[in-house]
């Protein structure tokens, strides 16, 4: 069975240092509002992070096995939270904007959409806990 | 409306950074393997740490105002992989280490039991694609 083993280990105050199976180390905190020291990442906007990578690894690979054009790639991602608490992420939007001279637009949309409904499994994930919005956005230098 | 704004930009190859609301910059990458340098961290085991470091946070600010003994601290965290793609999380371990002379198991127990069940929003999201399995060990020094 394939398994992923996060260790993550407390730091003091408000501060945790967690693995990865890259071998780096992620360094999480709370802000001073919270006890902490703001010195390290916030853990729940981490998890935008991970769906963005996760979803732009994808586009990248195909930018390449496709020999696409891209000057410039990136990925905004927002998240809204529930008013009540716990928090949560009920409705994230992923924004995907290509910018170059010559964008095969048709082409890149199909690369967002091979990730977005067949190889992105942090997407998958998602899904079940929010409404996720997809947008692509061309912009020609 | 609170929301969470994350900006993910490539930076060529497999490579991605990432911002968060705490200012630092998360750096993505794959491994040789898929194209990548290997030079970041993998995005889906973030997602790992994400939970671990909500949990946590919560737990160390029930420590302190508890005051509560506990000398040191860790999570363990197992993410089972499903066999079929795109791969997602269906089992997730959760093993909470507290290392201490004079551990108040009750108290202990009791913050870990507020921050699963009422406190950390990772912790509901996930749950909503995985079974999370909760463990609280303790280690008398």
């Amino acid at each position: 069975m394939d398994t992923h083993k996060i260790t993550t280990s407390w730091k003091g105050k408000m501060k945790f240092e967690s693995d990865n199976p890259s071998g780096d180390i992620i360094v999480m905190d709370s802000g001073p509002d919270h006890g902490g020291e703001g010195s390290g990442l916030r853990p729940k906007a981490m998890m935008l992070s991970s769906l963005a990578g996760c979803t732009g690894l994808d586009v990248a690979s195909l930018i390449e096995k496709m020999k696409l054009e891209v000057e410039d790639f990136k990925i905004i991602t927002e998240g809204d939270l529930t008013k009540e608490h716990p928090k949560t992420y009920h409705t994230v939007r992923v924004n995907y904007h290509f910018y170059g001279k010559n964008l095969n637009e048709k082409k890149l949309e199909r690369a967002v959409n091979l990730s977005v409904e067949s190889y992105c499994g942090v997407m998958v994930m998602f899904r079940k806990f929010a409404n996720v919005e997809i947008k692509i956005e061309f912009h020609k230098s």
